[in-house]
């Protein structure tokens, strides 16, 4: 079973770097490729920290350690991209003026809506457009680097073994699904523990303004209180994951795939937060500029409150149904 | 019945007005006699908009506009005062120092938490200390100026009149209960009225962004969308003071006393979000202290949206409640 899910999960990643390769300069068909590459980058490495007992330890932590290296470093350049999007929806809908469209590569977001703007907002978004494009392109580069090198030519051959020969440990001869039920209740159980630490009670009433408590104060208390929510959002991930290979084809938890998007929502809001605050630390800014920033910074935190008590309400519901 | 709650209140008016003359230079006591005083005059205003049919409405309108005129004035000193606190005490917030004590006269408030502010924060909030000192001597001066006029002696000279002797007009002879239900009836439809005109199905959900819609924008837009909500305000003002009449001496109907508070918090919000971007547009201020007014202003506008999901709660508890 883990074996064979192993198998798909390793021809997904080979197919996804082929169509990359073959991109070329479509950039909707290299970002949907470099996505599928890192969905299954995450599940391939997800699976070799769950079920390590039953494989190849030390090969078990190689191999997911690189797999890290390149999910990480894939992600960079569309993390900058969305944030820039995040950010610049968000200055329009501050300003009044509506959503704008998805941003692309070469389009300017911010001129779009320039109009509807006032002038700090637009100085912002113009601000946030240069640092946020400017992180993009060295994500890029970074990317293509990556992609070039002799580590990932190395992560590329392994995932090609693993897609037809995977290195199970000698185990003694049980059923399969009693053998992968330890690791995946051991996951389940570290999810479970990581939840329990949440101050969920205080996400449970709207408006309670945490989210914000640092909102003046130095960038790492901010993080500090961001990190258990974070670590939620990875162990619900690997929950998800090890769920996966028992009911393989079977319709994913729609509870647990909620919970996960609100997690999304939270750490992609908590970073666009982090943005508008570092661009507000840029020297020689106009007041009307970090005025604006400093709006954009609030708004974002409350959205990461909002996706708090999202995931409150969603977990809520998970308790009442599960077994 | 009217003119006994009438007399009541023109009673109290008096006596406030005496305390208040007689507090000196004792500014606690001064704050209690004018806040009385600004209460028993809200309460003779509304009950001559509410019965003026009952009343010689040509002098009961003269009257309500010249107490109208006397509780706004003295209210600015104390607006003043609170907004201040209200602002500073967001800005400890906003930098994890908690809340700091109520501001007096002649205190520093900024300066008591100075030390745990960051430089962005500790500056917005002498600016906000200097621009609503200001404000607050002014309204001072223009408050002891009213005491002082012929159009104040004018006023005082009416309610001790009122304390007695109430110019009722002719009625038919019906039971007081019949005859005051009608002007208490028209007060209860222009609040219903104007409750159904709030967007409480998006004030139910929490988190919904909506009072910070137009948080960069021109200010009259944020002040288009609040004035409804003020609107009810004043007219749960109204009906609950109408109610009083019938039920005096009895209990007050809490959920329109806790409806009543959240629209208080709601206009106390919305003007302190106000201050913060007026002081944001002072000319040559630095970008850190713009920052933190920004910050501060979105604080203050999730406070708003925060009072409208409270009010449109106590609402709904009201319509389960009502007959």
């Amino acid at each position: 079973m883990l074996a064979g899910y192993l198998n798909t999960r390793c021809g997904d990643f080979l197919r996804s770097l082929r169509l990359y390769g073959e991109s070329g300069s479509d950039t909707a068909a290299a970002e949907e490729a470099a996505s599928a590459l890192r969905c299954s980058a995450r599940r391939i490495a997800g699976s070799l920290h769950t079920f390590r007992v039953l494989l190849d330890p030390v090969w078990a932590d190689q191999l997911r350690t690189e797999l890290g290296w390149l999910s990480g470093t894939l992600a960079q350049e569309y993390a900058c991209t969305a944030r820039l999007h995040r950010l610049v929806s968000a200055l329009a809908r501050l300003s009044g003026a509506g959503a704008v469209p998805a941003a692309r590569n070469g389009d300017g977001p911010a001129a779009e809506t320039s109009g509807a703007l006032t002038v700090g907002a637009s100085r912002a978004g113009a601000l946030l457009e240069r640092q946020l494009t400017l992180a993009r392109t060295r994500s890029h580069s970074a990317a293509l680097q990556a992609l070039g090198s002799s580590r990932f030519h190395a992560v590329a051959d392994a995932v090609a073994v693993l897609a037809s020969e995977v290195p199970l440990a000698p185990v003694a001869g049980a059923p399969a699904t009693e053998i992968l039920a330890a690791p995946q209740s051991a996951a389940e159980r570290r999810l479970l523990d990581a939840v329990s630490t949440l101050p969920l009670a205080r996400a449970a009433h709207p408006y309670n303004a945490e989210a914000l408590v640092h909102g003046l104060s130095t960038p790492s208390d901010g993080e500090a209180q961001d990190a258990p929510w974070h670590q939620v959002r990875l162990l619900l991930r690997l929950h998800r994951y090890a769920q996966e290979i028992r009911h393989a084809g079977g319709a994913p938890d729609p509870v647990l795939a909620d919970a996960g998007g609100a997690l999304d929502r939270h750490r992609d809001a908590a970073e666009a937060a982090a943005a508008a605050a570092n661009a507000a630390r840029t020297p020689r800014i106009a007041p009307a500029t970090a005025y604006a920033l400093g709006v954009l910074h609030a708004d974002q935190r409350h959205e990461v409150e909002a996706a708090r008590y999202d995931f409150q309400q969603i977990w809520g519901r998970r308790a009442v149904t599960a077994p």
